[in-house]
């Protein structure tokens, strides 16, 4: 949430003036995203984000992110688009750091999400779905399960430091989650990070859908294991089945669950929070204290986790198995 | 350059629709402004900047501060306009701060202003000053030369650790310019914070002049001696008299000096940049090491008071005596 790399006013002229945008009318380092430096400029053209990859980006990643997103917005998902230069390129460079240029798209986040959130999510994450398909690119989930055992690893001893007991919560699931985690689901491209601050909404509809610097090949029904843990707990991080039916239920009805995905939901969901848990974990772990107000209280997920670890059944999230 | 103050996308739909300026469409934290949190906001009926004020700004000046930049739009300036809600008022409250929506204004702020810059804002400074005539809220210059004495004082003895010899370049400075600081040159609204920053230029013109958070009542001759100070130095520290001949010359074309305003440019000058230079030596000494990337140097002010003290008469800065 942080501007790291400052641009001038003569770089960002001649950064623009490779497009055909018009000229600049004005720029704003604005406090969006965790990973990047973003920007909001407009010019004689309209709204843009340029967003600059800073180091926690991996660069050979840019074109499957940058790909995708054009690959999407072309399937009719409301999504930012890269914009290409008069080169024809969409990844460029400004302050030494690589940079793209992408559409702005009006539309507000919300910080507690409405059942009718949660409802309109469902259908938006199926059509993302559907809209990943036919994508020729493929980048693999370096924070799926295989990922998970070396993010444990190097937190060291010190996991007990948030809470006693936690080490061992971790270390039991992650021994659980990895004798049983399915290969032979449906898969495809997945957001993999579709929590709320990353869906705009207005008038309650989906208005747009951003970040998708976690994107990558893996299970479909492992996203809305994710979307399960980012939507439908409250603050005080009690489950509220009627988000749940909702989010599953609008999602069904554009994508059927399979019965192995069905049946698979509740470790998946797991699995899920045990993702959020451990990078939580781990930034706590190596963020210094002075910039301890961007840390996410890692113990939310392991009330999440305590509840997916007593569901027996995807009923219990309100909907009913696939016919 | 930080967003202190989150606010929620509920509380800003409550606040936004006080106003007549149609549905919220989208808002970002922007890194803008030192003291306070900037969001730039889209609403149905356009663009607006919402400032919460933080702690540093004294919230019974607050008035004076809105009250300014209606009083110098209605005058013609191009400024921020603080925007109406329904029931008439500008300053209201949002996430527990005091707050305002203004117009957003197009525009560029110039990292590193050229000759035609300097020429622009000479002029756009001397309608600023005659624009202000007439404004009849007051706000006493609480930076000016009895305020650092204050601040000089509140450093303690830590200064030299800056470098050797400051804290004694300071004392027989403040001693000098107590001695000899006008009081009878002609007075009036002054911006008093007129660095690039608070500039924005399309095209080589003036746009737009924003941040009126240190305006207040004094010399119109030390606002220039301001710009002086903040526009005419290259980034070795170099004085630039073309830059500051342009400035002074198409100030005068718009308000012509006065034999007296003359007469105490350099000593304006020198004042001006102790000014920075305290408040810059003050923030350094008690600012934390890790937020220390927000810190200015304060030694860009000393070398820049080593030349106005060797300066003999205002000629020296470009210009002529008036007649």
């Amino acid at each position: 949430m942080a501007v790291y790399t400052h641009i001038s006013d003569d770089a960002l002229q001649q950064f623009i003036a490779a497009y055909d945008i018009g000229a600049l009318l004005s720029f704003k380092g604005i406090a969006e995203g965790v990973e990047n430096t973003n920007y909001m400029v407009h010019t004689e053209g309209g709204t843009f984000i340029l967003t600059l990859y800073e180091k926690r980006v991996r660069e050979e990643d840019l074109p499957f992110f940058l790909t995708l997103m054009e690959h999407l917005a072309g399937a009719g998902l409301s999504c930012p688009l890269p914009v290409h230069d008069r080169q024809g390129e969409v990844l460029r460079e400004i302050s030494g750091r690589p940079a793209a240029l992408i559409t702005f798209l009006e539309g507000v986040s919300v910080n507690r999400p409405g059942t009718q959130h949660c409802a309109a999510l469902g259908a938006s994450l199926a059509e993302f779905h559907l809209a990943g398909a036919g994508f020729d690119l493929s980048r693999a989930n370096s924070l799926s399960v295989k990922g998970w055992r070396d993010l444990y690893q190097s937190c060291g001893g010190a996991i007990d430091t948030i809470t006693g007991g936690l080490t061992e919560l971790i270390e039991n699931e992650l021994g659980f989650l990895e004798t049983r985690w399915p290969s032979d689901l449906p898969r495809g491209i997945i957001h993999a990070d579709l929590f709320p601050d990353n869906v705009f909404f207005l008038k309650d509809q989906v208005s747009g859908i951003i970040d998708f610097y976690f994107a990558c090949e893996d299970m479909l029904s492992y996203d809305l294991a994710i979307c399960l843990n980012a939507w439908c707990f409250e603050s005080d991080a009690s489950f509220n089945i009627t988000k749940s039916q909702l989010l599953l239920g609008r999602y069904s009805q554009k994508r059927a669950l399979t019965g192995a995905e069905f049946d698979a939901l509740p470790l998946l969901a797991r699995g899920a929070a045990l993702r959020f848990l451990l990078t939580r974990v781990y930034d706590w772990l190596h963020t210094d204290e002075g910039v301890m107000v961007n840390r996410h209280d890692p113990m939310v997920f392991v009330r999440k986790l305590r509840f997916h670890q007593r569901v027996e059944s995807a009923r219990e999230y309100g909907i009913d198995a696939p016919r």
